[in-house]
């Protein structure tokens, strides 16, 4: 999967994100701090450190690359974005919302700890992904750092991933009678619940490296199409995975009756629909020639991922 | 309990602010959301609407203008810490936390919707606070922006309030045996808990207003007496008051055993230390003669107050 040059890069960035996390959560105040305590730095340090493939930071840095971006603020914005995704995994995982026991092979927050506790660590996890993208080492400018923390809030929020879980949830049957999802609300929750974030990584490139707007939206449409292949991907494992590649139960989307794609079109179907994705994020990157050849592999392996 | 002309400023903010929250709350997506799926704004304006006194933006808005700042951008900036103040709330009163089933008189968020619906209330009203820092409208200048968003992060994260919340569960003995507190345990808890956003509160004043690195300091100090003050106004009511006045269960706390400084003072005790609070509040506002005296009636409201 990926040229042996592009495996080498997703482990730099996965290594180097994995460091700087586990400084970024030690037991120290920063000055502004009166004292972190240490069961929620243990439960910050559990929810975020030791493991996944760091996709997120991956496409920032790889993004702030492309733009002639300096890779130290892109991996310290990648961090608050990983930091970020950690947060909504450990409150997505609690007994009131999907009630999962397992993550990435290890126990969740609330098994590890208790739902207290993954609460607010959760809570802290969000927190300090602005207080990093605040931060002067990010950016030399301020207003480049100003518009990630907007950006990422309004990726995060009520009209972004936090929306989109509600919208899961609802769609469900948890408030009222289940319904059927049209192929078209199918395609906002997940442009909502996992597509907001994806293709916030990869503006934030754009926007660390101060490009156009034209080059912007061109991260844009191509965030977007890996967004929306990212989660085709996830609801194919989910249907011919098992729990032991996984890390995480099988089939429980399925059996959930969860709102997918694969459901509304098929497996032939879906898989066709990423073979089309894949070529709309190629189309986006056209600008850029083989500069953005590792984006290109990237959406490549997006789509075509086994775990 | 302070001259009419402090009832009118306080009852002047609170207005403001409801208003203007009401209308970052309503139901139509901003650049860069998808949608805003109304179960969630029902839940938001359920947590942020209708009450209170709104003392944190009253702070906020009369520390700035004492700087000069503009009362537009101070407002804003006040909805933004109101949030997230609200979201604490939300998250504290779950039945995973602190089991409240009212506050402020009405239903909490959990019991009037579920608990899914109030985790990510919180964790939307907290993300939103930090998207209304970063607006243009709070400050023209980035850099006073982006200082307030690190503040804000700073106050109310791992190590401040987040953190005193989980020393907080920690001294009620939920993850271990229960030991008493000292007092200087109970006032770093507190200044954690509660304090934090408090000294935020007065500090954002005077960051709007760009103020001098003296001057910023004195506002800290006044922020944390108040700080401090609050909080005992508060063990105080609970000792005290009754269900009625409060809005919420009287007692609460002492019969749960929390570590209060009236616990260890004793009720004389603790108003003793309040009147010295204030005077320390009036203190740190030497510099700044007449022109302050709107808060230094503050610190006497909050010292004092019934309910």
């Amino acid at each position: 999967m990926g040229s042996p040059s592009f495996t080498d890069r997703l482990n730099a960035v996965a290594a180097d994100t994995e460091a700087l996390l586990a400084r970024l959560l030690d037991g120290t105040p920063l000055p502004g701090e009166t004292a972190r305590p240490e069961r929620l730095v243990a439960a910050m340090r559990h929810a975020a450190l030791g493991g996944g493939k760091r996709l997120r930071p991956f496409l920032l840095v790889e993004s702030a690359t492309l733009f002639g971006a300096p890779r130290d603020g892109a991996l310290l914005a990648g961090c608050a974005l990983e930091l970020l995704h950690c947060y909504s995994l450990v409150h997505d995982d609690l007994p009131a919302m999907d009630n999962d026991d397992l993550r990435r092979g290890r126990p969740t927050v609330h098994k590890a700890f208790d739902d207290a506790t993954a609460i607010l660590a959760g809570d802290a996890l969000l927190t300090l992904a602005f207080d990093i993208l605040a931060r002067d080492e990010v950016h030399a400018d301020a207003k480049v750092r100003i518009a990630l923390v907007r950006e990422l809030a309004r990726a995060s929020g009520l009209g972004g991933m936090a929306g989109g879980q509600m919208l899961d949830l609802s769609a469900e049957g948890r408030f009222a009678e289940k319904r059927a999802l049209s192929e078209k609300e199918i395609v906002t929750l997940q442009a909502m619940k996992t597509g907001a974030l994806l293709r916030f990584a990869c503006r934030a490139g754009a926007l660390l490296g101060q490009a156009d707007a034209g080059h912007l939206a061109a991260m844009e449409r191509y965030g977007a199409a890996i967004g929306e292949a990212f989660q085709i991907a996830d609801d194919l494992l989910d249907v011919e995975g098992d729990a032991a590649t996984l890390g995480k139960a099988a089939h429980k989307d399925a059996d959930a009756g969860k709102a997918t794609l694969v459901a509304a079109l098929g497996v032939a179907g879906a898989r066709a629909k990423l073979e089309a994705l894949i070529d709309a994020a190629d189309g986006a990157l056209a600008p850029f020639g083989a500069k953005a050849d590792t984006l290109r592999d990237a959406a490549r392996f997006v789509a075509e991922r086994r775990n």
